[in-house]
């Protein structure tokens, strides 16, 4: 398989989706629609989506079934994004080389924006056309399963320690809680989603559950050592913002020598994780390499 | 029936079970945590969750399998009420006579806080214990129904409406566009989830949603009166608020005199549409009149 034709189509089919579950902008008020649009369409990898989708198709399911899940995980990927940005929490003007939400579309559309987009992850998640074929016990569980990983304990909870951990010094377990929470929750999330979407057995959602884990994590620190390292252009962000602001990341803990070997050793464990699945589950090592190889 | 009592007691449940199904204080991050349930608790009427069970029990269903419910609404209505009241939207200090959210824990937590209640609405709505006793298309019946009046063609639109609307001339199409979504979209859907989970049958379920959307707006209406008319000490909030701010209002709109006959009007609407369903609505039609008369 050639990865980036694999992510190039996955992407414009979860684009796709994303187009028809969003309310139309014509539809009132359409400044909330439009907001919530310019967000998600703001050029995202949607790493979450195609993850969700890999790890279905990795004990069998089909894509379709698992499309507005799919689609689910990144409005709420995108909701964190405008909320995290506004100028009570991180004050970024820019995301993905575009202006972030508030700067466009004011403070106040910018918090509903988020809010409706979150809201809306669990309309499509619990819809007929997110279970056409599913038992209803199935759509249930996804429900719980990204629920949780959003909510106080799990990214919500990430994103406050995080914040509240600015300009301090922090321990190793408190950056891996942050680093677990904040993002490893939802990436984790997406691969469970999609074990359950596909029907996977008690060892299958297992070995998914550890590969999801550690690729969630291994995504973190290639995204902290990219903020480091990285060029303005490949972000779209300033480079060094976690470090002018205080944050704490696995370069300015461990180094980034010992960053990047700490990155490596996960995906190693991630793929290691996949052998029982065979090569079904060739899409997801070839991501766990594409997540950190990115950053070295 | 005496209904003093029966809104003390049906509130004394409500909070009990809002007190089992919101994550500890305890838990990491507390302070999170603990703003979560400095709003929950911050002596709320339960209205919408009181008209969830009530319409449970008018068809015939269990306390017990709706109070799930009737929690996720009361954390629907939280989250909207700290976000409102965010500096960037309704700059309000007070709330219920207490300083709101983002005064006690600043905007960023008051911030994440309402996300994480909204989340929490639903994990507890997918939740085991949320459907016991249920068949699970039931529950994602239920999940679509608040889900949908919640979100941007619901609670969140009239919201964004409300805003824009600020200062301006407005019609009287777009002052009931605004209530019946800011407010009745999330009152209906109490009504309409309860019957749902009582098992109301196709004319049952019409029934109680005509009540829910009269009874809805008639709630509005009695607010708006209230604001203008009300003593600081029953609101905990000050008194003319809407009218300084240039909000629209039914009084200002109609009048007060016409503002109350509307209300009376509705409520009156609201108690002939449970006509059929007998002696079991009391509580229903006890409610509509304590919401409009609480105004008179």
């Amino acid at each position: 398989m050639d990865l980036e034709t694999y992510l190039r189509e996955g992407r414009m089919q979860v684009d796709q989706a994303l187009d028809t579950f969003l309310p139309a902008e014509g539809l009132l008020p359409s400044s909330l629609h439009r907001a919530m649009r310019y967000s998600v369409f703001a050029g995202g990898k949607r790493i979450r989506p195609l993850l969700l989708l890999a790890a279905c198709e990795a004990v069998g399911g089909g894509r379709d079934d698992a499309l507005p899940a799919a689609c689910a995980l990144e409005m709420i990927h995108t909701y964190s994004l405008i909320h995290d940005d506004l100028p009570a929490m991180d004050n970024d003007d820019f995301r993905r080389g575009r202006p972030t939400s508030h700067k466009v579309f004011g403070e106040a559309i910018a918090v509903l924006a988020g809010d409706a987009l979150l809201t809306e992850a669990f309309i499509l998640l619990s819809s007929p056309v997110g279970n056409r074929r599913l038992p209803p016990a199935v759509g249930r569980d996804v429900i719980q399963i990204i629920g949780r990983a959003a909510g106080s304990l799990g990214m919500v909870g990430g994103q406050v320690v995080d914040m509240e951990s600015e300009g301090q010094t922090i321990d190793f377990p408190t950056l891996e809680y942050i680093h677990t929470h904040k993002t490893g929750a939802l990436i984790l999330a997406s691969i469970q989603a999609g074990a359950r979407l596909g029907g996977a057995d008690e060892p299958a959602y297992a070995a998914l559950s550890e590969y999801g884990a550690a690729a969630g994590l291994a995504f973190q620190i290639a995204d902290d050592i990219l903020d480091v390292v990285g060029e303005r252009e490949s972000l779209g962000k300033g480079v060094g913002g976690d470090q002018s602001r205080g944050k704490a990341t696995y370069p300015a803990l461990l180094g980034l020598q010992d960053a990047r070997g700490r990155a490596i050793e996960l995906r190693d464990r991630a793929v290691a994780a996949l052998a029982p699945l065979g090569g079904a589950a060739e899409p997801l090592r070839r991501i766990a390499h594409y997540i950190v190889d990115r950053s070295s």
